[in-house]
């Protein structure tokens, strides 16, 4: 079974308050930026932060990762794609490339892993909802 | 009747990430450092806001006030002192002084209003909560 | 000499970590979103931080007051309202206005005052900056 | 040649607002938790970022890495607990460990790396600081 790539792409403008006194967006940031991307493509997709919610799960990060290549500015704007990575088990894998809007050069790269909770019971589900195995099938195969 | 000031003091280190581009802490942080002086109060004299929510109460802020009369940079710490303002009205007012921890120089003025809601129909309160008026007896009066 | 009123709206998505444990937007992020306001209605008229930046003068906030009238969710987007608040003195005065963006509905309603600093000495200005005086010229007068 | 660890630890009490509308601290502020840690080790040990910068040297973060095992609440404090990675680059690592204040159940590993660029040209270094290998020599060797 062939599976295609489905992404998205955000804009974000960078806040005065989100640079440091080096005038440089502080790293931590970068992490409100993957949600950013990870929310817009959640939304045009429909599988958002409420849409799991709505059929029952919490979707809660278990593992974050970003690489810092280039610094950002007060001023400056951010491209975030957020690249859906398809896998076997019970959880929910992103990719993200940051650019910056004017040049389209790469700022960083990162991914996130985030597992299904019942809302109810907190328990950690280990096969995929029925809802997102739709999702997958109708918006994955080619 | 007379009535006793009831206020506490804390400290807080400025955080690398709070200051911005100008090397010295964003303003919007300040409402942070407030509320670190609100909880340490509410900790020590026990009204804090869990006290609330176990009586059956949140208390969102619905005003807040702040006059910044000194920087801050990275680095040093800020001294919060939080004063209770006692009140006729079924509400829960603070007054806030930030001051530089190492010369005592006044940074900041500020004040805070709070109301009070039960917890399950969000209903806003127009007396007081029983248990904030027993406190009030047992703490403020001379 | 009458004044025209010149005001800019924004609209700011609630992003999911701006939500507190009761599941509204904490209050201080409303500080945020005033600065988001002032932030588009300073690119829309060239009075932006960058444009007094360049002109040699920073422009700290010295005053801010915030008054909350109805809750914001995750999910929800708002509209900030920014009014410019002409004064004799050497200092820059807006009024915000947050509403849902659905409904419209007031949220909250705020100002805040700034100064005009030297960049280089860091001198508070008794005067305005030339160029400010020119862009009320320009853009209030009827 | 044999080396000591050497490690910190600094507890840190969750914020209000730093929890989200599920309860629990929104995972983007562990990456502050870790600074929180830094920032106490390299304060206690001599490396923090101001003696850095103080040698002519600004530290960015070039990876950071979080791995989310247990979470977090309003009211309750976390141990951070950092370990100083020692390696032959010209590089800074650390390891970081949260556990929760009480019981400490293990809340949060992860790490972070860091480079070095001179102050004033922003020029990778591609040596280590003198400063930085004689503090290594001094605080490691057995």
């Amino acid at each position: 079974m062939m599976q295609k790539t489905l992404s998205g792409k955000t804009e974000v403008k960078v806040r005065f308050n989100e640079a440091d006194p080096l005038g440089i967006v502080w790293h931590g940031h970068y992490i409100r930026y993957f949600e950013d991307g990870r929310e817009a493509f959640g939304t045009e997709h429909g599988i958002g932060y409420l849409d799991f919610y709505k059929h029952g799960f919490i979707v809660p990060v278990v593992h974050i990762e970003c690489n810092y290549k280039r610094t950002l500015k007060y001023g400056e704007s951010v491209i975030v794609e957020t690249i859906f990575v398809p896998c076997d088990a019970a959880k929910l894998k992103f990719e993200y490339r940051l650019y910056k809007a004017d040049t389209m050069e790469i700022v960083s790269t990162g991914s996130s892993v985030q597992v299904f909770l019942d809302r109810e019971t907190s328990l950690l589900q280990l096969i995929n909802p029925v809802f997102f195995d739709d999702w997958k099938r109708k918006f994955l195969q080619m």
